[in-house]
């Protein structure tokens, strides 16, 4: 095997023939494979269906000093707060526990930004001419969509191999219009980036014009390793405080990838500012979120060390996935010098970036044999990847098998677009 | 007995110094009891617990072909919105289930309405100069909280004894920047009251101004008799379809008072149009909420005979509570005539109106003695009752006993205020 771009014509021709013929080949077979979001597999889910049996006896309902069964704890079930606190390293009290979903969390409070302001906002956004955001990009579809649905300027920040590119942060943040920034700094999603401590210690010390500048710190991805140990990360809510910016970050975490994803619970790390204020809004919104799963979640995942633990036997399961995903495109793709694409450690994705000008078309060529994937483009801010070539690869729903059938496919669909595009 | 305006100055005097002097001897015991909020009370909880223990095999989480514990089903779990459309009498795509708390959606609904408008509104709220909302009062102060918190001004609707004064209602309803109105349409909180079929008729047929005019009908108490047979209630979604009027109505319910207060479910009827509309937005919030919840409420409660079933267990336990407070206001207050209160068959609450001028001094007296009540005027918008009369008695939280000492206390306290009142 060599490069395509080194065959000569004919060479070409020869081999989009025959790669015609193979797709043709797997489209007669009508498969139906999802490689489109970051699901955790059936497999997965077994792991920590023994949860459920935990909280049954009459006599379990009392934690805290509290019937976690009746109303209140608006911001959570204290000894989740203090779970959730030794797991991303902040305080208790810096800590909201609330429903199934940190996505949920994001969305309320750009919601309230937009209704009430944050802590100090000189007035709710929705007030405001025009709210811009920054976006790293590629990134994750549904940041971006929140964006999108509150009316926000999404602003495009590259990303490079250890986080957004700084200096062009550090240039737009001084518009007073830019009112926040999206991160996921470990395994960011789709590539897999960890922030360095040199990135991070930048977006800490950033020094925003806007008062209500917010740092959106989504660590969806803190302890989800699949390969190797546990790598610490650090805790951004001190690092902004010791810059003097303690109320600019939330952190958001949940446990979807942890436990359930339909039945996880979501948490929102602050300032105790930020939680006072917060909570205040939050109280005319809710009584409170569900403390026996709140519950439920303390006594399965225990502390941090047991939790890490889990996420090993996840590992377990989600490694050899990457590794079929990763070695078909080391076997298949490589030689031919027609793509580039991330090797994480941890995370939901593989980040593929497909010749420029075929992201969308070899999306379209794999619907059409039968596998659903991240339409092209969603990494990015409106839907439009500008040099239409990154494809979010997302291999944790399907067993190992069927995703060695997709990755043939995909690898299939990459080649000829590859020729297509090259000539033939 | 007699009525204490027809006691001499001199008989006031006595019964004023023994009335001071058990009071006294009340704050002396230092009690704490909780009369403030409708909280189901252990016995309960207890009651509904077994429920937890439903869903714990491996094979069970399975149902309408979907994996439960997975991502998905953003409208909620199926066979849920079959159980609540079959509880509701409406259908079950014109049902929406979420999360642990009906509250949460109709605070959900009004934020949207801000920030994105609803199905028919020219723009966002928060771009409204002004919006206006209607308050049937007294009524529920979490109500009247999301209004404030929106800066919404609230026009309050005196409750007759068989809901909102309706000639009011028609009338204000013309005026284009009243945008909507809160009902409680059986067992109305606090007041207990069944709106009448002819005030359910004419909220249907109303014509307002406003074309994204909001009812806000939240059913709360739909199925919670506590005395006698389940009452029959009427589709509102029909009823509102019928007059044209299909896309006005939106009918909250939840199993907080069925199942767990902190952990049931909360559910959303409305037109199939409007289900459509809040979807799209929804699905910018949220993946979908907590369907094993759902699930383990289907395999619960099963259907609505058999929810009713659950629901004279409940009775049996809220009726002798009930029978407390209504028998001791009987035999200590009635002859004096110096308050008058409801009488419900269903709901949380006994409404209590005592002596014009008197209910912030009877619940801070009660407060002092060591019994919480739901602050004075809460039942009204602002949290100003006009006549400073109205006080809301939850008596279903504290065992029969305690309900007992407190009700003795109250009705000291109700006496003390009213001699003063009336000049000692």
């Amino acid at each position: 095997m060599k490069a395509y771009a080194l065959y000569t014509a004919e060479e070409r021709r020869a081999e989009y023939e025959a790669l015609v013929k193979k797709y043709e080949d797997y489209k007669a077979k009508k498969l139906s494979l999802n490689m489109a979001r970051g699901k955790p597999g059936k497999e997965q889910l077994d792991l920590v269906s023994e949860m459920l049996a935990i909280l049954v006896d009459y006599d379990d309902y009392e934690i805290d000093g509290i019937d976690v069964r009746n109303y209140g704890e608006l911001a959570g079930l204290p000894s989740a707060r203090r779970l959730f606190a030794e797991i991303l390293g902040t305080q208790p009290e810096e800590v909201f526990v609330g429903g199934n979903a940190s996505l949920q969390l994001m969305y309320d409070l750009i919601s309230k930004a937009h209704t009430h302001g944050l802590l100090h906002s000189p007035r709710p956004w929705c007030k405001e001419e025009r709210v811009k955001f920054l976006c790293p990009a590629p990134g994750y579809d549904r940041h971006f969509r929140i964006c999108e649905t509150f009316g926000m300027e999404m602003l495009t920040v590259p990303m490079t191999d250890e986080g957004p590119d700084m200096d062009l942060v550090e240039e737009l943040v001084k518009d007073p219009q830019v009112k926040g920034m999206w991160c996921v700094p470990k395994y960011s999603n789709p590539d897999g980036i960890c922030y360095s401590d040199r990135v991070t210690d930048r977006i800490a010390a950033l020094k925003p014009t806007a008062p209500d500048f917010a740092l959106m710190w989504d660590n969806a991805y803190c302890i989800h390793e699949f390969e190797g140990e546990f790598v610490p990360f650090r805790d951004m809510l001190r690092l902004c405080r010791e810059q003097g910016n303690g109320d600019m970050v939330y952190e958001f975490a949940s446990t979807s990838k942890i436990t359930f994803p339909g039945a996880g619970v979501g948490v929102m790390a602050a300032s105790v500012a930020n939680q006072k204020y917060i909570t205040a809004l939050i109280g005319c919104q809710t009584i409170g979120f569900d403390k026996l799963n709140h519950l439920r979640h303390v006594r399965f995942l225990r502390d941090k060390q047991h939790t890490l633990e889990l996420m090993q036997r996840h590992a377990a399961v989600l490694k050899p996935k990457f590794d079929a995903v990763l070695s078909a495109l080391e076997t298949e793709i490589a030689p031919l010098g027609i793509a580039r694409w991330t090797k994480p450690k941890g995370g939901y994705f593989v980040s593929l970036n497909a010749m420029d000008g075929t992201a969308k078309k070899v999306v379209r060529l794999m619907k059409e044999a039968g596998v659903v994937m991240t339409g092209a483009g969603a990494t990015f801010p409106y839907g439009k990847d500008p040099k239409d070539s990154n494809i979010r690869i997302a291999p944790t729903l399907p067993p190992v098998t069927e995703l060695q059938t997709a990755m043939e496919i995909l690898c299939t669909c990459l080649k000829l677009t590859a020729l297509e595009q090259l000539g033939v």
